[in-house]
């Protein structure tokens, strides 16, 4: 039935259902099923629940991270598009992405490196918990290790789901196992669109959506 | 190797030249070659090589909407971050999206339907050629097929991939065979990123960009 009266929330309700039925009796721990399932339900595409890897305690640690105000840091405005920045708002966080930054454009053409390397050495300086979130430059990710490591940041949480076909594979392997609380989208799947989805499947734990 | 300084030309060219060796022997019509390898470079999805459909010259009519200056109308903010603007605004064109527009949002409460469709209605006003890119809502494909048939609207190209579990698969399929010309991803999958991708695809074969 083609039916364009079906409240949204009924909708993703009975999508979830779907996705539910279609892993068949695949479990995974309860903090990390709504990201999986929102991952699905934002790709149709069921090989993220093999590809998502979390570390310990990687939810309850951004939970509490959102809900102290936390600063959600992207590598695209697409992403950051797609962020529910209201109900980030609600907790009294926010969301941005410093790609775009004149500034950011500037240093980078000055030093012959990505935009997305300068502006996650801009974001590792802002103040309180920071959420990485990188859905397209493996590049962001690459720096973004090295500034943990050299203890520049610490953040609360690193969501690396960059796409591709160079380099991204590579990126994302250096989180996992690591110190640093992540959810990484393992392989070379991933988008602006996933990075978002991860963002809204904690958010959307900790604040009810007016249908749902 | 993880290396931050390969430019993203290179990186575009290499990821294109692995996803053509993984499509193996696989061919395909020279005007449809940019846009499916665009949307899986996008994905790292390998499935839109089978799923995405394309009316009979949808690239060649779409090249000219475009290059007379079309307006590309799409469902979501975050397609309208994804595509390259400043490209289409050296054709003469504009993106936008019409989701976030008061008007829209007060009149869907009123009739009770959902922004996606009312936003279709007030695109359909609009003069010059018109892309729609449609990547979330199927609501919006279903009330642009009706106004297509009640000849309020004759798009030059109809980018139908929205993605989702319910009544996704549907809207799609009142598309595919019919006489506006359209690129659809038959299926469940797609995505405002599929959506940008697709648009990118045909602008980036008018206009050449920097370093590419």
């Amino acid at each position: 039935m083609v039916n364009g009266r079906m409240p949204p929330a009924e909708i993703e309700k009975r999508s979830f259902a779907i996705i539910q039925a279609e892993l068949g009796g695949r479990t995974f721990p309860a903090d990390i099923v709504p990201v999986v399932y929102r991952v699905i339900h934002t790709t149709a595409d069921f090989d993220y629940a093999d590809n998502l890897r979390f570390s310990e305690n990687a939810v309850a640690r951004a939970k509490a991270a959102l809900q102290a105000g936390a600063t959600v840091v992207t590598d695209t405005n697409m992403a950051l598009s797609g962020i529910s920045k209201g109900t980030l708002a609600q907790l009294g966080g926010r969301a941005l992405c410093l790609m775009a930054d004149t500034d950011v454009a500037r240093e980078a053409r000055a030093r012959g490196v990505t935009r997305a390397t300068v502006s996650m050495e801009h974001a590792a300086k802002l103040d309180g918990p920071l959420i990485f979130a990188i859905g397209n430059a493996p590049t962001a990710l690459i720096r973004l290790h090295e500034l943990i490591a050299d203890g520049a940041v610490q953040p609360a949480l690193v969501i690396g789901v960059p796409v591709g076909f160079v380099n991204v594979v590579e990126a994302k392997e250096l989180f996992i196992g690591g110190d640093t609380p992540y959810i990484i989208a393992r392989g070379r799947k991933g988008g602006s669109n996933v990075a978002a989805a991860i963002v809204n499947a904690l958010l959307y734990q900790l604040v009810k959506r007016e249908g749902f």
